[in-house]
């Protein structure tokens, strides 16, 4: 844990101005490897991929993983005034302490992928406000989110999920896209978790609101953070931030994740290398949002639940990946005839 | 582990003929069960599905997976005479040896997820005779097979995996399909292990003449297995059969394996209700053929490695469906409002 490098959004973009690359000796030592492994080329399809992936931002071509870490951030949205959610607001806190008991499936998702996990709740007592009406958030307030999610990486861990909890969040999630990639509510708005058809046109309509309440999102994707986004949001694109300054692979996971890191690659192109999509989600323009980014889903399996759980099933797929390319015999070790 | 009770095909069908089925009992305790975990109704999508899917073969509405089995069974092929693979048919043996000391991709794909792994070689320095001439194996000799199958299971397992190496194998799965579902060996045909254009062309020549030479495997899956399998099909064909009448879950593997048990749900519809798909293979047509026995893929990350690979991948997916299932809390023990 250390404290981000920056105290405002001019010392963001610094931070985001110099990012690390890979390592590419660690690139051609992995490449190296998996050409010699006991099986057709190519025959591991994707994870060969992955494993090569993760090798160049750990800097070795032999790589395991020892220490992924999950943090779920968790914080409220004054949108929800607007009715935009099938759950009340109450429940972002209540879920909070299923979080910190283990009652969740992010909690059994971890522990199944023997994963650490932190949550982080954001002043869940002062939601941000009411987008349709303004920015959510000042700028102060944004750069504090940030700060809180660059200083809940684990400086220890070698593969980091964030996860997310807010009852309101896929509208932000939803504006955050319609802002940074064009379009209107209706083009990424989804059911989040569960509104009806009337909700689903609410949603829209209060997010065509909140982008004509702030005209500088449409300009800048950190702008759109700060007018759009929600304290979780931000800190999460904080701690992908931190991961990337610490050369820590990062898995990604559904819309709200997507759109809050998304902000990152808008800002900077490549920003977001470091990083893989765990999953498509069966939120509304998650695929939309997935195409922007560059990146194609590990799995796709309709989940919709955020926490970072399909983040963070898609460890497993990482996990077998780097077994694979570490662990495996090389044709001349097995005596095995190479084709 | 217990001999199969059969020792011809008649004997065989009988046992086809006589299959349990699902716990209906099981299936609405794991419904209501997932429906008062605290998650939105649907938000964990296919892990949902998986869950209750597992709770109705093991009889139980709340289960947990604790002793996965993964055998991977090996065979040599005598069509390989044919230049059907672009490995020599001496490399099923080194594979072999590589799996018995642990140098393969199912070793550490097994080993990530807890899975213990059995192989079994059937009779290497005695392949299959060369199908283009006429049937590759007697009634005597598919049936041992199958036995050697069926007596692979361990009992107290609550998962299997079934998995194969066998050089030239691909061109006998393509010839099980084409012979069942219609078609010709360019409809079912793949790379396999990486076959060029011309030794393509070849396989479906090889497949065609196969057909041609073993009329009666068009009109009946089981003499399809004689005729044109091999002894590791056949193997895993019984597994999987016994493991249905121990009603022990299965996850199946790519295109040969597919190929090998659709055998089973082509001789009696609903043979393969205790198996899902684990992933969508690269290898040629088995999109085409999971379709024809109806079953969706958990993963599809291009791999065609074979080895039982893909559905031990898919382990992952499916332990974590049953963490969540069985270890989270409902609303009620969390006190989170429902919506």
């Amino acid at each position: 844990m250390t404290t981000a490098p920056f105290t405002d959004l001019a010392g963001l973009r610094r931070a985001l101005a110099d990012l690390p690359g890979p390592d590419p000796q660690a690139v051609e030592a992995a490449q190296a490897r998996n050409a010699q492994l006991t099986k057709p080329p190519g025959a591991l399809g994707r994870l060969e991929d992955l494993a090569i992936w993760y090798a160049s931002w750990r800097g070795n071509g032999r790589p395991v993983m020892a220490a992924p870490q999950v943090i779920v951030f968790a914080g409220n949205h004054g949108v929800t005034a607007q009715g935009v959610s099938a759950f009340p607001a109450e429940v972002t806190g209540q879920m909070v302490a299923n979080f910190k008991t283990g009652g969740a499936a992010i909690n059994q998702l971890a522990q199944t992928f023997g994963a650490a996990l932190d949550v982080v709740a954001l002043e869940l007592d002062r939601p941000t406000a009411d987008f349709t009406q303004g920015p959510a958030m000042t700028e102060a307030e944004v750069v504090e989110a940030m700060c809180v999610g660059w200083q809940a990486v684990d400086l220890g861990s070698d593969l980091l999920v964030v996860g997310e909890m807010g009852i309101g969040n896929t509208t932000s999630a939803a504006a955050l896209a319609a802002a940074t990639y064009g379009g209107g509510g209706a083009d990424w708005a989804g059911r989040g978790t569960g509104v009806d058809d009337a909700g689903l046109a609410r949603k829209a309509a209060v997010i065509d609101a909140g982008l004509a309440a702030n005209p500088i999102a449409l300009e800048d994707p950190l702008e759109a953070l700060r007018c759009l986004g929600g304290r979780e949001l931000a800190a999460m694109a904080g701690a992908v931030l931190a991961a990337r300054h610490r050369k820590i692979p990062v898995v990604l996971d559904g819309f709200i994740c997507t759109a809050a890191v998304a902000m990152l690659e808008a800002a900077v192109a490549g920003a977001l290398d470091h990083c893989v999509a765990g999953h498509l989600s069966a939120e509304g323009a998650h695929a939309k949002l997935l195409e922007r980014i560059g990146k194609t889903p590990i799995l796709s399996l309709d989940l919709r639940l955020g926490e970072g759980s399909g983040a963070a099933l898609a460890l497993g797929v990482l996990q077998a990946a780097l077994a694979c390319h570490s662990g495996m015999a090389t044709f001349a070790e097995a005596g095995v005839a190479d084709g």
